[in-house]
Parts: C-alpha cells; sequence; structure tokens
C-alpha cells in the first residue's frame, strides 16, 4: 500500500491508518444491518484465530520481491493455494510479461458479485534494521497497542488480506450462507508499481468474471490508534522516471568521469541536468511550469465540503509533528493546505545522484548525472500525456537530450460515495460506533485505475477494521490481540470482513 | 598528486606524465653541466638498485591514509627514518592540528639550500579492484613499458619520493660531495587537501630553514610514454565544499524524508538546491555568474606563447580520446580550448546527492539535497574570497539558509620561468635530449601557494624522470625496469635527481 507505506520509510514508522484516518469527511444516512447468525459465524473466528495466526505467520515466511525477482511464482503458487483452502472453488494462475497474477472465483449462487483486490508481494527488506526478524513473524508486546506480528507484509499487506479470507473460513465453517459471490485478483507487482496488472486484470477471463461485480476493494487494517477510519474515494496517479543528463547523449561533455580541473574546457552534464530541472517548476518549486502540462481542475464542492469536515476534526498540530514541516506551501492555512494537497498535481525530486556521492569530495567533473522524479497526476490527468508534455518541453526547451526513463506509474482512481461498495462499508463502520468520514482522493497511488477506468468501470476502494503500521520499513507489524479498546484485534478484523460482505449483499 | 591523480579515477587509468605533459612549452637557452664523477654514483645507483627497490616495498606496506585516520603517526615516523637514512642529520616530527608534518635538514656546507616537499600519505583504495594487491607493491610486466611496480602510492608519491632518497645515497656513498643543503618537509595530509600545511610549514624553525632555500620541488615522475617532460609554473588554487539545502535549515519543508505525496502541500528542498544552483552558472553551465566574484586577468603574452608552442605540438585528436570530449566549451579551438583551461576559474559539479539514490525510484520527499562542488582559482583569486562571494550571493537571492560546507582547498601559485629552480630543472631535461615545454599553470591543483605566497614567496615545482600512472585509480604503478628507451626506469629517475641537485649548485 504505496502511501501509508512511505509515509514509515526511511525508519520514520507512521501509523499507516493514522495516515489514512488524516483524509476524513461526513456522511449522513445509515444503512446497516446484522448478518444472518453473526454470533455463530464470531464464535468461529475464535475458534480459528490460532491456526488463522499460524497460518498468517507461514504466508510472511514465504516473501515474494518482485524487484528482486524472489519468490514470485512460488508466491503466487502459495497465493493459489490460501484461496482454494478459503473455500474458492476456482484457482488459476494468470501468465503475464512480469510475474504472475492469482485470478480465483467462489460462486456462492448469490445475487451479487464482489471483486477482492490482493497483492501477494511484499516490500524489499534489510533484516539487520529490524528488531525481530522479519520473515520469522514474531509475536511481541507492543505498549498502547496489544500484541502485535512483526515481519515484512504484516500490515502491507498480508495481515488484512488473512483477515479477510479468514472471514470466508469463519462464515463456511459456522455453517452460513456466503453472501456474495467472490472473484480475487492477486498482483505480485504492486511494490514495483503494478506495470502487468492491466494485463492481468484485463485478461478476457478475469476481465469477465469481474464485469460483473458491484465492485472491486482491498482489504486494508484502517484503524488508527484513536479507531477512526477513512473512506478514501479514490488516488491520485504517478508517474516515476529518472532525468538522465550524460556526455554521451548530448555529444558534449565527457563520456567518462574526468578530473574536475578540465571544466575550464569541457561541458558539465551536471550542470546540464540542473538548468533543465529549473525549468520544471517555479522558483518556489511548487508550480509545474511544463509547457503543455496538463491543467488540474478544480475541487467539486461535495470534496471541499469532505475537506472542511476533516481538517475541523483532524489536528494540524499533530500532522505537522508527524512529518516534521513548520509550515505548509505558501503558509496555508490547514484547510486550504489538505485542498491543495487533494486537487494539485506535484513534480516531485525523490533523489539526486552524479559523480562522486560519498563523504568529503573528489576531484570528478561527472559524465552523468540523473534526478529520479514522481508526478502525481489528478483525475483529467493520464500517465501518458504528463510524460508526452515533460518529454516535448524538454526537446522544445533544447534537452531533447535528457532521458526520461520512465520506471513506473498509472492514472489516477475515482469512485463515487454513493456507490454501494462505499455506502455499504459507512454501514459497517457506523455499526461499530465509528463515525467515518469521506476523504476525495488519496495524495498517494495505487493502481485502482484498472477497475475505475474502462473498460470496467467498477467502484473499487479499500477496506477494513484492525490496525498495523511500518509498511516498506522496519520492524512492519499488524495488530493481533489488541489492548485498545478504540481498536480492533485480527478477530475483529475477521469480522470486519463477515460484516460488509453481509452488508453488501443487502 | 591531486592532478595526476584525479585522471586516472574511476577506473579511468590515464599516465599522469601523459597528462602533465599536455602542457608544455618551449624555451631558448641551455645550461648544463654534468656533476664531479657522475659514473660513479651511477654505478653506486646500480649497485643499490635491489635494497632501493625492496625500499619502496616496504614503505608502500605502511600506508598512510589522513580521511581514514589509518597509520598517520606510523607513517611519519616511517618518513623520519627514511630521511635518517638518506642523510639528513636533523630530523623533526611537528606536530598540527591535524596529521604531523616531518622535517628534517641536511647540511651538506654547501653554498645553496633546495627545499624539498613530499607527502607520506596516499589515496585510499579497494584492494578488490586491484589486479595485484595494493600493499605487496609486486613487480609485474607491462607490455610496452616494462617492469613496474604496482601498489598505492607507487607514483603518488612514494616511487619518487624514494628515488630522490636514492639519490641522496648515492652521492654520499659514491664519496661524492652533496651539492646543496637540503630542507625537507614531509607532510601527511595531502591526499586530503593538506588543510594543515601552513600550520606545518610555516612553524617557526621549519619556515626558518626554507627561508635561505632557493626553492622548494616535489619529486615527480613526469614522463609520458613519448619520454617527454612538461614544466608546469604553477596551479591553479581550488576550494572544495558542499551546498546543503535542508528542511531543517530552511525552515520549510520536511525535517525527515516523508512520502512524496505530500509535495502537493509541503515545500522541497530539493527543488530548493536545485534553483540556488542555477543562479551559479550561466545556462550553458560555462560562465560564473556568482555576484561579486573575482574575476580572472587576462592571460599574459608570454603564456599564450607557452600555450601556443604547446598546442602546436600536442594532439588535440589523442586528448579529446583521453577525455571521452567529442567537443570543447563553445567548439572552441584547441588552442582557445587551452587558453580557456589555464585562465578561466570554474566551478565544478563534482557530485549531486539527495534522497533516494538506489536502483530504481522511492516515492520520497527527501529534507535534504547536497551538491558537492570544486571552484578552481586563478592568481589573483583566493580561497576566502571565492567562498565570501559564493555565501554573500546565495544570501542576496535568498538562499542563505543553505549551507556551505567548505571541506578543503588553497589558493592558487605561481612560479617565475627564470627562477633558478626552473632554469636548472630545464638544463637537466636537455641534457637528457628531451626538449621540455613550459606550462603556464596546472589547471589542478597542489598547496605550493605555501612555499610561493608570502611569508616564503619561494619559487616552486615538480620534477623528476621516471614514469608511473594510476594515482588515486586500482592498479597503480611506477616503472622500475624502463623496456622502452624513451622513458627511464627506477636507476634513471634516482640519476635525474642526482643530476637536478649538482645543476642547482651551480
Amino acid at each position: 500500500m504505496e502511501l501509508s507505506g512511505c509515509l514509515a520509510r526511511r525508519g520514520h514508522v507512521a501509523s499507516a491508518a493514522l495516515i489514512v484516518s488524516f483524509f476524513l469527511g461526513i456522511l449522513a444516512d445509515d444503512a446497516r444491518a446484522a448478518p444472518p447468525d453473526l454470533d455463530a459465524i464470531r464464535a468461529e473466528v475464535a475458534a480459528q484465530h490460532d491456526a488463522s495466526v499460524k497460518r498468517l505467520q507461514e504466508w510472511i515466511a514465504l516473501p515474494s520481491i518482485a524487484a528482486e525477482d524472489l519468490n514470485s511464482r512460488e508466491g503466487a503458487q502459495y497465493m493459489a493455494g490460501l484461496a482454494r483452502d478459503a473455500g474458492f472453488q476456482h484457482v488459476e494462475i494468470i501468465e503475464t510479461d512480469g510475474k504472475p497474477g492469482v485470478f480465483a472465483t467462489l460462486d456462492a449462487e448469490a445475487e451479487k458479485t464482489v471483486g477482492v483486490y490482493f497483492m501477494y508481494d511484499v516490500k524489499q527488506f534489510d533484516p539487520a534494521e529490524w528488531s525481530s526478524p522479519p520473515l520469522e513473524a514474531k509475536l511481541t508486546e507492543r505498549p498502547g497497542v496489544g500484541t502485535v506480528m512483526m515481519g515484512r507484509g504484516a500490515v502491507n499487506q498480508k495481515g488484512p488480506q488473512a483477515a479477510m479470507l479468514s472471514a470466508l473460513r469463519a462464515i463456511r465453517d459456522a455453517g452460513q450462507p456466503m453472501p456474495v459471490n467472490l472473484v480475487l485478483v492477486a498482483e505480485g507487482e504492486e511494490e514495483i508499481g503494478s506495470p502487468h496488472i492491466g494485463q492481468f486484470v484485463l485478461h478476457p477471463k478475469v476481465r469477465a468474471a469481474l464485469a460483473d461485480s458491484i465492485g472491486v476493494f482491498m482489504p486494508m487494517a484502517l484503524q488508527g490508534l484513536d479507531g477512526e477510519v477513512t473512506v478514501s474515494l479514490g488516488a491520485k496517479g504517478v508517474v516515476e522516471l529518472e532525468l538522465v543528463a550524460s556526455g554521451e547523449k548530448w555529444g558534449r561533455g565527457p563520456a567518462k568521469d574526468i578530473h574536475s580541473s578540465l571544466k575550464a574546457m569541457v561541458d558539465s552534464p551536471a550542470w546540464r541536468l540542473v538548468k533543465a530541472l529549473d525549468t520544471l517548476v517555479s522558483d518556489d518549486g511548487n508550480t509545474i511550469t511544463i509547457d503543455g502540462y496538463p491543467v488540474a481542475p478544480p475541487l467539486s464542492e461535495e470534496h471541499r465540503a469532505m475537506i472542511a469536515a476533516a481538517t475541523s476534526r483532524r489536528s494540524e498540530a499533530e500532522m505537522k509533528k508527524l512529518f516534521g514541516v513548520p509550515h505548509w506551501i505558501d503558509d496555508l492555512p490547514w484547510q486550504q493546505a489538505n485542498e491543495r494537497l487533494v486537487s494539485q498535481p506535484t513534480v516531485n525530486i525523490q533523489g539526486l545522484v552524479g559523480g562522486y556521492t560519498g563523504p568529503g569530495g573528489k576531484t570528478v567533473l561527472p559524465h552523468r548525472a540523473a534526478a529520479k522524479l514522481d508526478l502525481r497526476l489528478v483525475p483529467g490527468m493520464s500517465k501518458d500525456a504528463a510524460v508526452a508534455a515533460l518529454k516535448s518541453h524538454l526537446a522544445a526547451r533544447g534537452y531533447g537530450d535528457i532521458e526520461v526513463n520512465v520506471t513506473g506509474g498509472y492514472d489516477p482512481t475515482s469512485t463515487d460515495a454513493d456507490a454501494e461498495l462505499i455506502q455499504a462499508q459507512l454501514a459497517v463502520l457506523r455499526g461499530h460506533g465509528l463515525d467515518p468520514l469521506l476523504w476525495p482522493r488519496g495524495a498517494g497511488s495505487y493502481p485502482g485505475f484498472v477497475f475505475t477506468d474502462p473498460p470496467l468501470s467498477l467502484p473499487a476502494g479499500h477496506f477494513g477494521l484492525g490496525h498495523g503500521s511500518g509498511a516498506h520499513a522496519p520492524d512492519e507489524y499488524f495488530l493481533i490481540e489488541s489492548s485498545n479498546p478504540k481498536v480492533e484485534g485480527y478477530d475483529g478484523a475477521v469480522m470486519s470482513y463477515v460484516e460488509y460482505l453481509y452488508e453488501l449483499s443487502r
């Protein structure tokens, strides 16, 4: 889950849910109803607790990491097995030009069909940075939280996904009717930007199965330590790319690093990169100045109202402390800063790397310098249009030799608040005494576009009670036994999926 | 030797001497004379050959690396021992705020006194990159060159320095008169920019001893594979520094790396660095646009003539191939490109580093970004004035929060062509049938300013026949037995110092 993940990077372990709960909004009506014999199911969930925990630990022990070409096929086969055990009658591995996807269907002879989006891959990790071995998924005590399972993928995304599968087992084993038919799509490349998700999800079989669904959701531990939950209506798109200036491509400057004294007679690709970058944004670095770049549409009144409601209930001081940010852009007030967050595309420098990057100095004139950028896209913008505009801008400014190496990304995604998929979430959350807010659009990105864009054009979102933190960071965890009455542990998370599926069936 | 060194970096093993021989100029008169019994000394050099080679190997086995705080005191003590063995009657270790210097005097009751500048430290190395263990100093065959000693410090600078000391031994042991008194200053911080050389060389005792000298030279293997030698009349000054933009210092943007999606509401220190850098040079990256920056004086006619003579004899194609450079700045012709090399100050980007610098991308908004710069200075400019101008420029442009961390550097250095120290070099070289050229100013840097600037105001330069390559790079070597009739091996190098000392005594 890219948004929560990155906030937890670089040893800065923020609560994924805290960030998500940062994006709240209010909704009015209520439509919750209890499923047939919820108590029987709850009892079954408790009876299966130990086995469920063990199953999650075994899953974490097998990390699939696409970036390292590690265990992708093994991970897909393992995922297929988990789906079969949970009751999916048809389970199939779909090949792509990248890592395989796992496609599974559960026919409950129900009226409605619901899509579920899983990822079986996890982020890279360095065991040396962990206080507990990341593949051992040990249960440890966390003050104020409870007993947590610490391991790579615990919250991003194996824990919530395992809880969702536990819900299916509990319904079945409690002899209760499966309320909806299910279509599961599990990809193995989420952590590298889902480069082949279209190939997988739009495979004729998969597309046909999803076409009849009322929407697609991804299991996620959405609770912050205050128990609050946000329902997000989509996410920005993203393009990750590298701009590379080099003597080779430029036809000026050196073809290898040479002595820096030669700068007096030799052109510098590093300076060329700086000059090209300078043309991309305004002097304050905040307004995109790429010629012909797509323009962001204004915020709708509905979305503006959601943001107003959220910011009135969220602590600006807490977020400034969390991010270590004393002022928002242009010293904007809290609400306007959030409107900017939701509505504005960005051109961000993720990293600069060129020449000598070690301690102290080294007197070289580098032959190559690169800037790693990410572009965030709002509805109305597409990855392809953004990249095309950037390339033609550079060419028009005389920087056509600078390479634009796109490494990943996808279009923005949006879902209407009145979609069944969303309304059912709100109903379940209210049933837990929560007062969920809606958030127009996550500032981070996930590949929901493959569901919300044509040809499928389905609602999509994330759902689930429970809590975890440290996605993409060391000491990632998922809460198993909660010591915090506001926050659900593993069994509570399982029940939230049970309730959601029954709510969706109404 | 910073100039030769850096050209050999990054696996690009250029011949230090080839680069130096790139800076040639013509001189007219001839003033060579043979010392008393040169043949007896030559015989002694041959008799001591094996012992001399072994002594050099033992020296290389003890690397002193200031940057790694490795063996500096041991290296100084070892250097002191080598000086004593070579006949220096007074040898003393001079403490500084950094690594100690070694000060030694040899009183020959001669009329003239000559200063000799040594460095006992060497550049860092990674044995994994070497084809032969860098501390074993093995003798290996090099096609077209001969038998070379491969090891860290072989050419930069232990080999030539060992040959100079062998010359003193041979004169003594052949029973010949020592032609000049000697003052040796050996520092242990040359490879980190000689931060305490002033404290060492201007120590009252050392300064007093050098004050009476006719000048100071550093032993160096100056021969390229064509045997040619350049006599350089100085070097540019240099400032090495890091420009750092950070949220902490700026008071805007994040205090730690945060999720890149937050760029929509949070300022970016990385963009701030790019915008600040953009103000330092012209759009082509070649003209300094720092407000109030010192202006370079025009080339003198004498220097212009030296450059014209050199470029008429040097191959532009060879240098373009060596550097991998298809065009010089502004497509300048060969001679004008060299005039620019000699006469122009530079602002070079050695390295850019900020945020995520690994493979692919990582969606962070970095809290910090840095540019490693080096500024080359020509006569009339000083390190302090350049740094002051840079700082006030940044402050005036509103970038006063950007840190200017100076890590090293020193002022330019110049010596007149008619100095005895230089004329004697030309005489010895001509005696070897060479046609040496003069070069106005090396584009690289060495701390000659401490000798040529007040209070000492002495001539200074480099001298020595012989050949080597790979300074600062893997597989650094110094030629021991030459298979190339144009190039001197170890014994030839030793004799060049013998001849030089006698020539200086005339």
